[in-house]
């Protein structure tokens, strides 16, 4: 069980959508849309995959970070670097 | 034609990898991979798409935008703040 | 207090680093220097800010963050909900 | 002569509030201000930073690089090669 899994439906459905828009962009690209047009797009697919990861990432400190600060011991300072990490790489990527 | 149109399988290529990385993470969501392990694939689908816009970008500023500045009138001035807001999008998403 | 209080000098040490910088950023306009290198500088400054947020968030997580995870109910999740939208302004900033 | 040089004092008067923002940050981190009131203003001074970064590249797009390009040869392709360079910096910062 993690934090998602109540979620796991609607995060599928996202990420469906998301796969649809990745498959809308190939089509651009073979069809040789306007370049503006194609960038416009790949910025709405890379925010929809950053709402999925805000998304995950509050699921997962609200359960999983919060499991193990209530256990205490070194696993709940090890899930906050962790957790620390994660949102390390989204911010900077 | 367009900036990307000598470099479209490429594209292609590169839009399918990431087609691919988002048919993984519905995997991983579905068999309720750690949170964690999915937040690293999204970062790294992210990147991967932020990737295909620096390259477009490069090819359309290399192409459209010198192509309009080469002819000059108020055409070079639209495609150069077109392309600057394609830019702050891409830098603000 | 709060989860940075203990490294305040050194959170205060990398703000007057960064506010040098910015004034490094001044003295090259005046000068006219390449708009390459201020933008360069600027993608450094930008990161520098970046790596203090995420310090302050970290320390936030496993300190205010913890402590209300650890007293329950209704402001623990108000605290995580809080620190999700701090992160969600990070991301898309 | 650079692209930004005619709106130089509105890029000083920028840089300047900036500055003003990052020295308020001092202030908040001195006076121990809560932890995401202070991450709260760090957004708001990278977005200031990411803003004057955009208007130097369009302001660079729309005169240095233009000029390579109309005068042609191998300073035009490096010109665009060094502000796509600087883009896809200020994209993963």
């Amino acid at each position: 069980m993690h934090g998602y899994s109540g979620d796991k439906q609607a995060y599928l459905t996202r990420l469906r959508r998301i796969e649809g828009q990745i498959r809308g962009l190939q089509r651009m690209v073979d069809e040789e849309a306007y370049c503006i047009d194609i960038l416009t797009q790949v910025s709405a697919a890379t925010r929809a995959l950053q709402a999925v990861a805000l998304g995950l990432l509050e699921d997962h400190i609200a359960h999983c970070v919060a499991d193990a600060v209530k256990s205490g011991g070194p696993e709940a300072d090890e899930k906050v670097k962790e957790a620390s990490a994660a949102i390390a790489r989204l911010v900077r990527s």
